[in-house]
């Protein structure tokens, strides 16, 4: 059974034309840079990023985690929102691998107040103080929200008063520049370091990238190693990611498309409350009603649809290049006869 | 020149009674367990605290590290106030040493909001979390202020409901207990774990305590010999520290009045701002006027008084036993007498 | 221009069935443990070293440096040969990611002596004392030896008397079965777990596995995602790693003749010893003679083949599935002409 | 009961004169930088090992753990003794504070071979491997044993050649430079940085020191904030420590002599045999002979007189100011009253 897959853009498969690039692949040992197929996607996503150099990394986690251990030395703090995924999704690696200490701050729906940053910096060297190693933020956020440029330029201006480096999580940086209808580099130019996923809304099947300049990509190599993130062949990998830089991503705004439409259709049952603007491929949205929640899932399951129980009562739909506009409406029509019941 | 120091309570002296009874101590070597007059001291500050066990440590910041390593196991959250000690004074060493990832929330003068808290608890094992390991509170807060026991009620409702220990950073809970007018029990009882220090307001030359349950204790034990803290004859320390609390925690009283005498004083000049509520030996202040702040540290110190420096153009003076009545209605006088010129 | 590449069989390329496979898999998001054909691989790996569980990791390095973070608490002392790769090629990330502390013995040729071993076990609790968290053995070792299993033998009986795990780096267990002629379980029955490569001489492009207990691995699956291992649709390389334990597994036996007959070839010339015993697909051999070493690469380079410079003067050359016979051949004359000169 | 302790040199209690000199000393807050006494403890301690600078720390190990913390970065690789103190008897701290990767080298008798060390110098950058950021020596070693400076000389030329910083663990350094008859400075010239102990031998109460150059100290004292070694009115220790330095060192020829006396006294015991060289205040000794251990330590402490168990079956005895050579004679006679029963 295809399955009409709500719960992540994480889940996207591979397309025909990724499958023969990697079955066609040409590879070479990337340990000891040998792999053109790997080199010509690391140019690629340095040259759309506008940054100097970039490095292939096995996942976002990874290439977030790989930025924190190369801008910053143990001990240092590292500023961030309090519901960025870092924070939130990465299982605590900071205090492990960079063992940096996090100032978690407010984040209104993914905005971070510039004065809030500020006013965290360590302005001086003193004794009892950690130095703030770094200021990390996202965009897209997780949270389905997109960032206005007028905030990054705050928080960069801020940055560079006090010389503390910005590392972007791009992970759906592509999303971001879609919605804002720019070119990515408006957005990467922020930032000192950006990290983005080729899966996810592109479709690669693994597989993220760290850019930044050429002195900060050559340090973050060594430490990739030392993470256990040393591939071979891994060309094959980057042969799916070009084709998600040369293609999929300019075809992420039928994405956002569909998640809008996804969100006016549900916001059509009374009982339906769309919690966050709907910016790019996701829709959060609470059921004010009564019901069981397991059946509700086991019952679209049955239908061929598969979502994530919510959190904290908010559910999360997520749109990508294997959900067709068919697919909402036939997703619609289930939760309409599971409360109609 | 005997000097008027109202930078911090830190920079107290041992009083003679302590210079005689350190000079007289009763010693052994402590890392064999067998300096009998650390034992008194230990024993007597668990007692005090109402918990089984207590552990000497060179000093406030260690107390509260080894607290973390010891609850904590690397890269477990630990949910604590923005503006707490751990955070701002403690050079980024939670990151260093236990490993863990801090989640700073708002502080409100140091209360922390139990909802706030509550929110930020990881509620169930998921691959992408790390553990919340502990929540740490801070009483009286270094921000002046002493937080009311309805609130760590509350708060430790929640933890006991999602099973998290809470440490104490009590380095001035002795301060606390008398602003409260409470046994110091009745506020430890809120934590698993409290540190507490023997110099500041207690006038020991040197040390702090952790306390906590038996086992907490000795598996910190070990850890405190990770961290270079196995001390020999320890007891020489010690014999100030049962000074400090058979007799200087009484005392207190004395210069909470003080600092309130003082705030009074300070907020008769129209241009002065009393910022906190004066709750134990700190008076916060703005002083409301163009003038040179190096010209009034030095005219001061000039004078026969030294003052910190104001953080973001907030003073901090803090009374403590070498401080008497007179010495600040001469340090009154000398401030008028400076913007009078 | 197809090269002879010697310098490692990590170079080696995914065969052509591989990567049709790779084209073909079936895969699902590994994060969300729905992928199949990663399944189906570490259903198959824990299989044939007769453990409970397996877990795909992105390379060697990572499955070794996961397992002393899974077996391990930070601080705990291991036992390992000071030769071995966890020490020699690592990059340092027993420090970085577990926080070990390595206690490295000699090695004879790759061979621990168990009673060296176990006069550096820590024998009883003592505040001094680091536990002895783990001992860390090689086979194949990377110096291209074969370990016997009768020293295996001894030093799980050692381990076992002080209940301490040991985890085998098996980067190429398979040429070490092949080697001593027994089923890989006969080796891997003596170690709690075990990580091997994918890639090498079972020539897939990406990818290592480790294996152990189902509690172990459970625990290491949380872990690998705070190093930033977790996957997506990690079945296109799953897909590869099949083929290498179903078929190309069984023909490393051709990889060690290849390399005996390299070793025979190089004898002849009287100026060449060979260091090793040549028991996998390694030659380790010594030129006494003056001569230019970059031109010696670079000579053989132009004509085609590729090898390391030698290593403290001790040269490796490497057979794998892209290396034939005649290759050999070549290269023996290459040298030959390159020293006639 | 006084008892004879030849537990070791760490059981010695402050003279009279140091009681005396602590509960005098004038004091500050010497995280304000402001403590006389520990002024000039440091400026002493730094005067007489021939370094730029000096900074008190709470214990010998808190010394060495600071030391590597501060030469080097996480994930460096330390080269020393596999029987020194900092892998022996610091708990595993490196692991965990520093944060690097030990690698622990055969050493005979305390001494290590200057060529050995050499071979474990990585030469070159290279991906897979770590820096070697420390060699790390010990002098006199806590094996009795006191290193000849011909050995420091030839470790040092080879870490030269490599550009590579060494740390003394000279805990013992005084023995040292009493058992070799040479000025400190003499043994300290082969280090970068070097710890001794204030207590031990030379019999302040709590203690160490760490010297180097002013930038190297200036470093420390962030780290030792970090570590929670920052003290306040550490003066009253200090006191105890210049007590040590102008006076206490000059006396361990005494202690030497005799550890010379009962080494000889225990060897006319038949069945005793001493095991390593008596250099300085440690009598290494075995006891060939079936007998109840713990009878033995029972009989002794009876009588006044405490030793420690013996570790694989070496008993090691101390001497130090507390033990007179009448308190030798008397524990001469005891054993031989024990072994007569």
């Amino acid at each position: 059974m295809k399955f009409i897959d709500l719960r992540s853009d994480t889940v996207t498969h591979p397309t025909e034309e990724m499958r023969k690039a990697m079955s066609e692949a040409e590879v070479g040992d990337d340990v000891y840079d040998e792999d053109p197929t790997i080199k010509k996607l690391e140019f690629l996503a340095a040259d759309i990023l506008g940054k100097e150099a970039a490095l292939f990394v096995p996942s976002g986690t990874f290439g977030n985690q790989l930025a924190l251990f190369t801008h910053c030395n143990k001990g240092d703090e590292v500023i961030l929102g309090d519901d960025c995924h870092i924070v939130q999704h990465e299982a605590g690696a900071s205090a492990v691998i960079a063992g940096v200490q996090l100032r978690t701050i407010n984040s209104d729906h993914g905005i971070l107040n510039p004065k809030e940053i500020e006013s965290k910096i360590r302005k001086f060297e003193d004794i009892h103080y950690p130095k703030t190693g770094l200021i990390a933020l996202e965009n897209a956020h997780s949270n389905g929200r997109v960032i206005p440029l007028k905030n990054f330029k705050e928080i960069r201006e801020i940055a560079d008063n006090y010389n503390i480096p910005i590392h972007l999580d791009g992970a759906r940086i592509f999303n971001a520049a879609t919605a804002l209808n720019v070119d990515p580099k408006k957005i990467a130019k922020y930032a000192d370091s950006i990290s983005f996923c080729l899966s996810k809304g592109l479709c690669a099947p693994i597989g993220s990238i760290l850019v930044g300049n050429s002195e900060f990509i050559e340090k973050a190599k060594k430490k990739r190693k030392i993470m256990g993130g040393g591939l071979r062949q891994a060309g094959v990998l980057a042969a799916a990611g070009i084709i998600s830089l040369e293609k999929m991503r300019f075809r992420l705004q039928e994405d956002h498309e569909n998640a809008k439409y996804l969100a006016d259709q549900l916001s059509r049952f009374d009982f339906i409350d769309i919690i966050e603007n709907v910016e790019i491929n996701m829709v959060f949205f609470k059921i004010n009603k009564e019901f069981n929640k397991k059946d509700f899932i086991l019952f679209l399951r049955k239908n061929g649809i598969k979502i994530n129980p919510p959190d904290e009562n908010i559910y999360r739909f997520v749109t990508h290049y294997w959900i067709k506009k068919e697919d909402i409406d036939k997703t619609i029509k289930f939760i309409e006869k599971f409360f109609n019941q």
